[in-house]
């Protein structure tokens, strides 16, 4: 068996980058700087620009470069110099790229050179502590983890980070719900490196306080008081802010399994995990003897993280509903391009229940209660059985609303599904129209939806692909 | 509507014993008593011989005497006396008569003379308090309700007592876990009279306290403490015994459901209720739309108290196997013959459930446990999907084990069924054979076993034919 040690070798060598690269990103960004340091001056604009992110500490990943450049501006300026001023600024500086006006807390500009992308966000000059935007803390993280890495160090951030990619636990956005950027290089240096910071997760327990600075020392359950998450990581710049506030805990879970899985059997299927094969796809969801619903809505105007925000509170409440009804819900998951469809998917031990169902009844002591039970049900053409008396409790047997679990998606949908708890964004779209999908019918999908078929074809396999055991 | 009064005065009509009825029993139970105490005095056996239950008191109904005749001895007499010497007596005073040895806490002799039942029942003279054996505190029961009732009081018992039968509620005995004779009357005497009763049954919540001698007067949370039952009703010649511990819960809302429904809509279906129709039977099974599971069992040997209990205690063995294996158990119920035939009878929402079901494993953070549900579950031929992570997780769909409820019964029940909860004593004759009818093939059970398919037409109805409410 490859050791741990190999397979990191040789990963390694495949996600850094090279003189070449590395020459072609930090020219884009430093011309681009350049550009916008001119445009603020003939503006007479005051503001420091710095190259952030993964670029300035050197930890990108060889082909995913992203160049991050901040203007940094006096706490005087208003924020409304933001969301206006700002976005022309940045656009002038950027004239001939392709732009694109990205919404996070406040605007920031999209734009694409030479296949790389920029992100010019403007942020305030405070001091510590002393936050006036969620940005204001860039150029300090950039700070602190340069003041902690050597060459050695920059590399075990970029394995990790490959590492979480590779498992799906990378990125603090919506969708993911996993490790950020920032929050791998705190945890590469706080444990020196990638293979420790394996050895030290697959340790973990929910609750668990990491604090490289130490603001907390042997105050551990104040922070635990404080941030009340399965995964604390105390931000070295700000201690009132965990930098594991976004990691969600099934991405905690893989990420700790990922890491005594690999410690065990490593391999490079972790950082680069193989496509799923999609050609038996038609046969293992014709043998499944489940019942698959996909849910597709069409969108627009939905930023991803409000999109993936709405999709998930959504799932969780036709899980809800569906569970109401008897159904037992095995999985779900969702699936957007992010830009005009949406897929809900839900598989469930079967679609249709039995059609008699028992309702329960007040205890006979309740007299209020009791009579309008009794008045309601005996008199209803849905009676199969009873009033009988079970334990202290009036009981019958009625039909059951909704044997079919198609029909109450439908019905409930038709008006958006706001009463049923779809998020009320997605209900909108919800509203003018949806379709619901069966079993089969499913895979009509794959042809439509680009990037589909992989999604369903890992759902049904469920099995991370990191995760085998032989014989 | 005919008032409760009303009611009351037509059903006394029917229940009370007219004076040739009267004379006829009195007249068998004072020759039995007489030729008791010939035979004890010519063997020397100090007895005293005494005519004892609702015989004694004057509180039987109608076409239903039943002569309890006790023999009192010095508590010098050792147990096994009674198990030997005392059977051996009373055969030889009801020579002529049928015979049956019955068994309760001791033996004892239950014969038939000109279609009345007589028990002949030994106890000892003992005071109060220092009672040798369970029949000891008959006698002062008699006394106490005697010096309490007068004409008018005998009634409202026999009222009470009839009303209880008509609900299905009469009677201490394991099948029934209803109310005693005994207990009747003390309700009606210290409520003082049955629509009396009635109204403050109607008012009972579960853990009420009646304690007609006031043993516990002020200190009724003691009594709640000492007997923990729903229903206490203390014993006025035993504080330490609740004369309502063998009331079952669902006996007990039964009659408090019933005591408001009567009140309210005064009937004598509430003392004589209409055999149920029973010619609609085939359909209403055939449209049910439920899956009806029965298993028959021939027996031989046991005692009715002890094949109640064994059949109750199966029944919810059975019902805990099957939830466990997920099917959902809308009712179930037992009937038996009392001699040779049992059968236990399963209402199933289906009984046939999904191939597939999801498979709850271990958090990842419990190393162990991860590893060992890893590894069963990866090399299995059941697996369908997974393993997955769910919140801290791991889960897989795998193929469910028992899809079939008859299959599993009949599985689970071929060895007796011991392991699953099949009450022993029934175990032993389970294991020698037994059937499991499905859907309409019940149906069968009602031309073999006399008497079942009123039990089964009851049963599919549910609602008792008290229970009514108009348009």
């Amino acid at each position: 068996m490859t050791s741990p040690e190999q397979v990191c070798q040789e990963v390694l060598r495949r996600i850094t980058p090279g003189p070449e690269e590395r020459e072609r990103v930090l020219s884009v960004a430093e011309e681009l700087m350049e550009r916008l340091r001119a445009v603020l001056a003939e503006e007479g604009v005051e503001g420091e620009v710095r190259l952030e992110g993964s670029l300035a500490k050197d930890t990108w990943l060889s082909g995913e470069a992203d160049v991050d450049i901040f203007v940094r501006f006096s706490p005087d300026v208003p924020k409304d110099f933001f969301r206006r001023r700002f976005l022309q600024l940045a656009k002038r500086a950027t004239e001939g790229y392709q732009q694109v006006e990205r919404y996070a807390e406040h605007p920031y500009l999209e734009c694409y050179a030479d296949g790389i992308r920029i992100n010019v966000v403007p942020c305030y000059a405070v001091r510590p502590g002393e936050w006036r935007s969620a940005t204001d803390r860039t150029p300090y993280h950039t700070d602190y983890v340069l003041s902690r890495l050597d060459e050695h160090l920059k590399g075990e951030v970029r394995l990790l980070k490959k590492f979480m990619k590779g498992i799906g636990a990378y990125g603090a956005e919506i969708r993911v719900g996993g490790f950020s950027g920032y929050l791998c290089e705190l945890l590469a240096i706080h444990y020196g490196g990638f293979l420790e910071a394996l050895k030290a997760a697959s340790r973990w327990r929910k609750g668990i306080v990491i604090d490289p600075a130490g603001h907390y020392s042997g105050r551990e359950d104040e922070a635990r008081e404080l941030f009340r998450h399965h995964l604390i990581v105390v931000d070295p710049v700000d201690p009132l802010r965990n930098a594991a506030g976004a990691v969600r805990l099934d991405k905690m879970a893989t990420f700790v399994l990922a890491a005594k899985e690999f410690l065990a059997r490593p391999s490079e299927a972790f950082f680069f995990p193989p496509e799923p094969d999609s050609t038996g796809l038609k046969e293992l969801l014709a043998t499944r003897r489940t019942a698959l619903l996909a849910i597709h809505v069409r969108f627009s105007g939905l930023v991803p993280d409000v999109l993936w925000g709405q999709l998930y509170r959504t799932l969780s409440a036709l899980r809800g509903l569906l569970k109401n009804e008897g159904f037992k819900v095995l999985r779900s998951s969702a699936w957007s391009d992010e830009e005009a469809n949406c897929v809900l998917l839900l598989e469930l031990e079967t679609a249709r229940l039995p059609p008699v169902v028992k309702k329960v009844g007040p205890p006979v002591w309740l007299e209020e209660h009791v009579e309008r039970f009794l008045n309601k049900n005996m008199a209803s053409p849905e009676l199969v059985c009873g009033p009988f008396i079970e334990g202290d409790r009036l009981m019958v047997l009625v039909k059951r609303r909704w044997p079919d679990a198609a029909e109450l998606l439908r019905e409930k949908l038709r008006d958006g599904g706001k009463d049923v708890g779809v998020a009320p964004l997605l209900a909108d779209h919800v509203r003018k129209g949806f379709r619901i999908l069966v079993g089969t019918d499913v895979l009509g999908l794959c042809e439509e939806l680009s990037g589909f078929k992989r999604f369903l074809t890992e759902f049904l396999v469920g099995r991370p692909p990191w995760l085998v055991r032989e014989g």
